[in-house]
């Protein structure tokens, strides 16, 4: 069942419906959305708890940078009045509200429209969570649109209170910049954490393989490949970032650039992650088959010993008349002897054959 | 047999006939073809069955945007009719006809040719169905050609009756990328179900795997194949589409930006798909062999503890005259005393090697 | 033998002689070659048997199309001829006469030199057979040369013979395409029954493996390899003649793209039962495998059932004076009791371990 | 343990902090950093061990060509002064502190940044080890950052304090080169280690396979995954170090393209590593399977002859009344006849079925 | 010892040494190197031995074309002569020198340097032997450096001799292309001798696998894995040549394009062997299970037929006092009788599960 979801949100609600309709495709949560702005100058700094949308207008319109942050998607016409309010177009709000997108960069004209996946991870279920983020990012405005409340963004909002950061005297695609690097960076602990899994894992592979590590290679193994997934599209993202001017100050650039850099090591690593993981699964494999081997040796020795000597002791356990060997003084103790000779002789076939 | 008409529909009937002449390649169905025009502007809608093909110049010649549809392919002179009426090339007739054509967009002087395929969900079969879908567009003309009647195209059917919705309002190439837009969520439809069984399949796999998986196994495979097979030329088709600007409104664009993150999802979900069901394979294959080990475990530990037994009452089995043992007072005890001590002794070994 | 021929053509005999010499590459075929014409115009058709070379001159100089078919490469001198006559560079003849080459187009000045390959269907060894066939196409000349005779070209001629097909109408290059459809046309035919072949021998894998589907399978594969070889540079070639436009007439184009369409449904093709017959050979050893844990479950049940009985048999058919069950009344039943529990419980534990 | 810090370093230290903040990621090592730097011109050479801060300005305001290098990045407080007095953006420092980046090549207004790793061979562990440079080349001066002191540059040190090498007579940007063309040589070792190592396993694996060895293949395999890893970027690298040319003159770059044919043959050499232990893994698995039928072989041999063998004299030791056979005068003989026959044709069979 | 110098030559004893130094990389082979030269206008033809190094700069001052081809790598300052009078950058005759060189093309001023490998067949060990080969090309002269005199060139050298061949008639660009066309050719020798032994391995494979066919196949595929890497670069490099303007005359064109179609047919050759061949392997790991299942079944069938029976006449064999059955009169034969019909029974299980 909740595995289900993973590999592809419902979207059944949606078929039949206009393009530009607004529908949210995801879990639904409970509780109210959350809309927060932070509004800032090099000077000034305010909080605001938006309660009511009728403030909304009056926070757009301040000087300085404006950041709205909206937490949980799922009340549909709050993010319709934001789009209402900002001017955006009905397909932008569509995206925005389908958590099951694809990272993407789309410029308009006065509006950057930035989808990205954020990971962490759950430490119940031992696998990394993906949720939706969406930027608008105009000048002096960022718009972000979270699935649910996180603390990602709480590095952030404490460097602003700070009046020296360098965010307070930067321009809005500053703040963008840094709120994408703030979860670019989070990638990086569910990215440790996955490997800690995998290291453990390996440990433990060359130790002795069990049925149950078979089932976490591949429930490591669907991880990564959800995972790339989701990291895949960001290289294109960042670097669709880096070739926009118009939005993005050319102050900016060096730390988009680093920006990419992460997002390339993200990749990166997950295909190494891949690699490696698919190197276990050989691993497992070949040890499984080790294993097989060993426990036919076992068989192959105990009952090619035995075997011929149950017939022999059962050759004299005949009830013949005339049967000479059974009358012989030493008969019992020459077959012994014999016995032995012949257990003897196998030893040394087996241990030629390094079975033993 | 029913499989095979799906690797490649028959076409051997085309052989050695000249390029441009009109065959049916594709399942003849009972039934006529179904002919039906809607013809609207901003105010006005009007839906024809056309019955008589003499009807249909003058339906073509009508104001305002003309969407001509037909259901059924079986009958070739009923399409020549249509493409002599249109101005149609022969050859986008005979793709038109051939029903295993692979996705593409042709570029003619004055109409685009469109072809791509609809997917549904075969609920008898458990198997996605996929079925030729031929646009011509042109400035205020729409003509569709599918192989046999299906309800894809009510939703747009019912936004066009209503007089609000943004396709009454917009030029003919709107109105194909609405019919596009309904056929790739359809995709979506398919994709879920298969979503669905692969992780029905999975819980499975996981938990006792038998013979029955595997051959849904390989049969998911082979959907998998050919729904790659005729998805993957859909991004190319309608980042074409997204280049084309003369038939293609600029209003349309952000609705086809939109259709083509669409197509790429798709593509992204049947790899994620396929990458799913080869680590399950792999998790069958393991799966498979941890058994035989348990099995060979089995069999080894009952054969090492009573191979050698059967041995030891063999010997005092024998008729030896001479046979000190037997006449031993506690003979008889003292031969279960070492067969105890025997069979201790390998389940001490076992457990050591942990099995069991 | 006979595989070797298809894996590399002998070219030793060509090592070590100047490049541009020329030399015979492929099979000797008994018979002489067939040198014929067709020479027409819109309103006239002329076929000619050449069995005298003098009369080629005057043939090449006529007016109108004038096709020249040659079946047969084995006699060098004749090429040689032709090549001389129509002004061909040695390096194009020895390219014609290496029937082991890839496919390619060449520009040249004044004509184009095409390579491809074409495919037939060997009924007796049910697999594909590869032959060279090469086209020079100038303005009002089409030269081809195929290894041996073959009826593919039967379709353009009785084209060609009636008045009213649309090949009398168009330029020389109109033929050539003509050809090229036939040839890919047969494609399709040697793809439909490998198709029929792959999807028999899926059907029978799915119902019971054995040794002759692995290597029907190997044999299928290999085939596929060597028609990937053949075909993976067809779609390069086709699209280089679009490109070309100084031969190719513009009419000929939409016929180019047509024929482009199919060369990359050769090709899709092709990539799709390579897919599909990789699962096969998964499912076969997956089948394999279960097959021998089913053989082993039977040996494990029997063996666990038996071995310990025959043990209890053996205690009491030994001959110690003292052993006082043998004497006991119900001695004999009370064991057939114990024995009787002891393969009830035995029956308990494998059908909780599924295994019977 | 170790195996972890491998795959990934932890950098949870770094989340949370502003972009630009400067934190050490990496092993933290003992000992102080060794900060040395070396000036020269054609004429004069001076070695100076900087150990006072305070003299860095006076260094790197020098004439001709001055070599900073700093041995350990652990003390960040020095990495930043010298970044102050060398006017580096902080995000450059940032990467040089981040011992986990990726190679690349930054080209900023007045200096080239490039971070590469270095290979070295742990005898002990006998695997790759890895480690971060990274070097700021601008006209006239050449930063180099090191993890840890190592001898790699001894060699271009050599060739410096000789008044007669190259580097001596050549700008900053040949100083460069010499110092990556060493690091590059560095690589080759560690190849041809690797490449013993591979070489010694495959001898080994095709005389007697065992447990051991797929440990060692798994080994390996992971190594060259890592090392994959470390040099994929390179050939990008040098390759922009070809196409800059503000910094990197013109006659240093016939020694970039060696650099560049260097870096290619070493991501060509860790391919083909890897494509071999592949195909020894499938050699390893065949040779387990080759093995196991060997010795399911000798089990079946040994049951096959000695059961039935065994079940004839169970049969003359039952004790019924009427068992003609046991009161026969050759009955005895006659059996063992009965069962030499017997072995003879089960020797027959099993030699016709070449198991014996 | 042998294959190791295969994977990687040893370059040790370069490291540490300044770029440019010239060591020779590769094996040392006893002899002098043997210096020659022909030199030749379309009139006159002159075949030099150089014995005295100082006799170089006369010859290289000729008239019309000089070839210069050195056998034997291993005395460096002849190199180092011949790149003095010749005026060749230290990095040419460092790469000249070094053996394990990339095939590659360098395009200088006033010459082109081109690294290809030549390739012989071992009839002893039954492998393919690499070789290096450098041209130098200039306008009127072409060095070539062979590691071992060999008859490649002979061919080359009588068309020479003969005042009739093309090459006396044309350019010393020519000359460079008639000696890689003799080097190609070579490729196919190896080539066809590779295609033998996969054609006899699989014939063997599919009628009886054993572990001497395994490592066949385990050479064969690193043989083609090295082949590979040899190979590899050469359609870059004959393509640069195609694009190379100065030296190489447009009349030599049209052969260098027949040149570049032989590389790529190498490198498809080599392509379709290493498929060929993975599928073989496939092939082999499938006959052993196959052969493996057909061991267990002899085993389970002679097990099951006569572990029971053993039993039941181990029930007969026991002395219990009171045992009605053994007084039966026809006791004996009725058990014979049940023995009958349970063998029976066991012959239609087995027959109907086809494992007889």
């Amino acid at each position: 069942m909740a595995a289900a979801k993973r590999l592809l949100k419902k979207r059944t609600g949606k078929i039949g419906i206009p393009p530009g309709s607004l529908v949210h495709v995801g879990e639904k949560r409970p509780g109210t959305p959350r809309l927060s702005a932070i509004c800032y100058t090099p000077e000034t700094l305010e909080e605001i708890e938006i309660t009511a949308l009728s403030r909304l207008p009056g926070i757009a319109a301040r000087n300085g940078v404006v950041w709205l942050n909206l937490d949980g998607l799922h009340q549909v016409d709050l993010v319709e009045e934001i789009g209402r309010v900002c001017g955006l177009h009905p397909l932008v709000l569509e995206d925005i509200l389908n958590s099951d997108h694809r990272p993407k960069l789309e410029i308009h004209d006065d509006f950057l429209f930035l989808v990205i996946k954020e990971l962490s991870w759950d430490e119940v279920r031992q696998e990394a969570v993906t949720e939706q983020l969406s930027f608008i990012i105009s000048p002096g405005r960022v718009l972000s649109f979270q699935e649910r409340p996180g603390d990602f963004f709480d590095g952030v909002r404490n460097t602003l209170r700070g009046s020296k950061g360098r965010i307070r005297r930067m321009s809005a695609d500053y703040l963008a910049y840094a709120l994408l690097d703030a979860t670019i960076d989070q990638y990086f602990v569910v990215l440790e954490k996955l490997g800690d899994h995998i290291e453990a894992l390996e440990e433990a592979l060359l130790q002795r393989p069990n049925r149950n590590q078979l089932q976490q290679l591949h429930h490591l193994k669907r991880e990564l490949i959800l995972l790339r997934r989701a990291v895949w599209p960001l290289r294109e993202v960042i670097s669709g970032l880096q070739r926009e001017e118009t939005v993005m100050a050319a102050a900016t650039q060096p730390f988009l650039r680093d920006l990419y850099d992460h997002s390339v090591q993200v990749l990166d690593t997950v295909e190494t992650f891949r690699d490696i993981v698919t190197g276990m699964l050989d691993l497992y494999l070949s040890s499984v088959s080790n294993r097989l081997n060993e426990i036919m040796k076992v068989l192959t020795v105990m009952s090619s010993i035995f075997i011929p000597l149950t017939f022999l002791v059962g050759v004299y356990g005949m009830n013949f008349d005339h049967m000479p060997e059974l009358h012989w003084r030493w008969g019992y103790f020459a077959l012994w002897g014999v016995m032995l000779v012949s257990v003897g002789g196998m030893g040394l076939f087996f241990r030629r054959k390094q079975w033993l």
